[in-house]
C-alpha cells in the first residue's frame, strides 16, 4: 500500500463528499428508524458509505471495511488491512441541526493503525493523522495537547452516563472544569484532540466512531482504551476513555465502577 | 432613543471589538478566581466590559447598566432605559477552548426588551434582535423555528440539572431527542434561536445571560419564562425555560419538580 497515493486520493475524495453533501443538505432528508427511535438513518448516511465503499474497493482494493450502515463487509478478524467508515457520525445532530457532525473513515494494517480521517462537514475542516508522521487539519500540522491533569480541564460525557454514575465517578467528574455533550464523536472526539477538553468518556463507542481518533491519540500523546484498560477492540463495543495521560489514570480507576 | 442609530452604532462597535479580541487572542489571559474555582474571570472579560459601559454611557448616555464584571451600576428598578452586558459569556469555554463564547448586550425600556445582541466572536456572527423588527444575523432575517413538540427535537441543559433532576423530569427529558451540552448561555440559547433545539433549561441564569434572548424570543414566536411560569426577572437570578411554545409546556409542568 502506498500511504501517499492512498492519503492524497482519500483526502481529496473526502473533499469533494464534504462539498457536494453541503450543496445537497437543503433539500428534504428520508429518514428511517433503525433499532429504537433514537437510532436513526437518512438517505445522505447509505449514499456517503455506499460512495465510500465503492471508492475503496476501486482505488484501494479493499477487502475488509468495518462501516456503520452495512455497505461494507463482514470483517471477522484483523488480518490485514481493515477499513472503517462512519458516513455521517452524529445523524441526529446532521437531521436535527444541520451541523455539529463528520464523516470518519480510518485504514488499520493488522490491528495498527494507519490512518485517521474527522471530517467536520460543515466546517470543511479535515484532521488527518498518519501513523508516524503526526496530525494535521487542513494542512496544518497540530502540536500534541498538553498533558493536563482532570481538574484542569472539562470533560466530554453524556447524560445517559451521568445519571447512571456511581457516586464514585460523579464526585471526580465535580472535580473537572465541567461537563459538555456534544453528541457526535466527531466534536467529542476533537475537542480532545484539539486540547479544547481534556477526557472524553463514552459507554457504547463503536469501532467506526473512533477508529480514526485512536490514530490521532498515536500521534499525539493521547490515551484512548477500554474503560477496563484494555486496548481497543476493533470488533465490537466498546466502552471507552479518551483523554490525556494524566486525566486517563485517575478516570479509568473510577469508570470501572459504571 | 434613536433605535435605528444606537443599532448601527452598537453592531459596529461590537464587530470592532471582535475582531480586537480574535487577534489578541494568542497572548496569555490572566485569570482570577471569583466565588469559587469554576467562577473564573480574565483580564480580557474586564477589558471588554469597561469598552461597552463606557461606550453606552458616551453614545447613549446609558444611567443604567446591569454587567456581569461589576463596572455597570446599581440597578434597582426597572424603569426607563436599562442596559445588559455580559462581556464574556462562557468563560470556562473561553479560557479552554479559546471558542464557543460570546458578547452579549441588550436594551430594555421599562422593562420591555428592545435591542438584544448575542455575538458569536470566533465565527465573527453577529445575532440580533430588535423589538417589532425581527431577528437577524449578520444582516439576514432569522425565520421563527418550526414549533416542535418535545419529543421532536432536542433538549440544552447540563449535568448539574441532571444529577438532581426528578424521576419526573428525567421520563420528560428521556422522550426529547437527546440532550446536550455546550457551557455557554451564547451556544445555548442561539440552538432554540436557531431551531436546532426545541428547549433549554437553566438553574442559574443571571440577567446578562438571558435578557439578549427575550428580545429573539418576542421576534421568533418563543417562550422564555421562569419555570414557575413567571415572566423572567431582569433584576435577579432565575430557573428559566427558553423552548418552542410545544415544548414548553409540558416542560414548565415537569420542572417545577427540580
Amino acid at each position: 500500500m502506498d500511504l501517499l497515493r492512498t492519503h492524497l486520493l482519500l483526502s481529496s475524495h473526502l473533499l469533494k463528499l464534504g462539498h457536494d453533501l453541503r450543496q445537497a443538505l437543503p433539500s428534504k432528508l428520508q429518514i428511517e428508524t433503525k433499532q429504537n427511535r433514537l437510532d436513526l438513518v437518512t438517505n445522505i448516511d447509505k449514499t456517503v458509505e455506499q460512495n465510500l465503499v465503492a471508492y475503496l474497493q476501486k482505488h484501494f482494493a479493499a477487502e475488509k471495511i468495518i462501516s456503520e450502515e452495512g455497505y461494507g463487509t463482514t470483517v471477522e478478524d484483523l488480518s490485514g488491512y481493515v477499513w472503517t467508515i462512519d458516513p455521517i457520525d452524529g445523524t441526529m445532530n446532521f437531521i436535527t441541526q444541520k451541523n455539529s457532525f463528520g464523516i470518519l473513515v480510518s485504514l488499520y494494517k493488522d490491528g495498527c493503525g494507519l490512518l485517521g480521517y474527522i471530517y467536520e462537514v460543515m466546517t470543511d475542516r479535515l484532521y488527518y493523522a498518519i501513523h508516524n508522521y503526526g496530525a494535521y487539519c487542513n494542512g496544518h500540522q497540530l502540536q500534541a495537547p498538553a498533558n493536563l491533569a482532570l481538574t484542569k480541564g472539562l470533560l466530554i460525557s453524556d447524560e445517559r452516563l451521568i445519571k447512571k454514575a456511581s457516586p464514585a465517578f460523579l464526585k471526580v467528574a465535580e472535580e473537572t472544569l465541567g461537563i459538555r455533550s456534544y453528541g457526535s464523536a466527531t466534536c467529542e472526539t476533537l475537542s480532545i484532540i484539539k486540547g479544547e477538553a481534556v477526557a472524553y468518556l463514552n459507554c457504547s463507542t463503536q469501532p467506526w466512531d473512533i477508529a480514526p481518533a485512536l490514530v490521532f491519540a498515536a500521534e499525539l500523546d493521547l490515551v484512548c482504551t477500554q474503560m477496563s484498560g484494555q486496548a481497543f477492540n476493533l470488533l465490537g463495543e466498546n466502552k471507552i476513555i479518551f483523554a490525556t495521560p494524566k486525566a486517563h489514570t485517575p478516570l479509568q480507576e473510577v469508570a470501572l465502577y459504571l
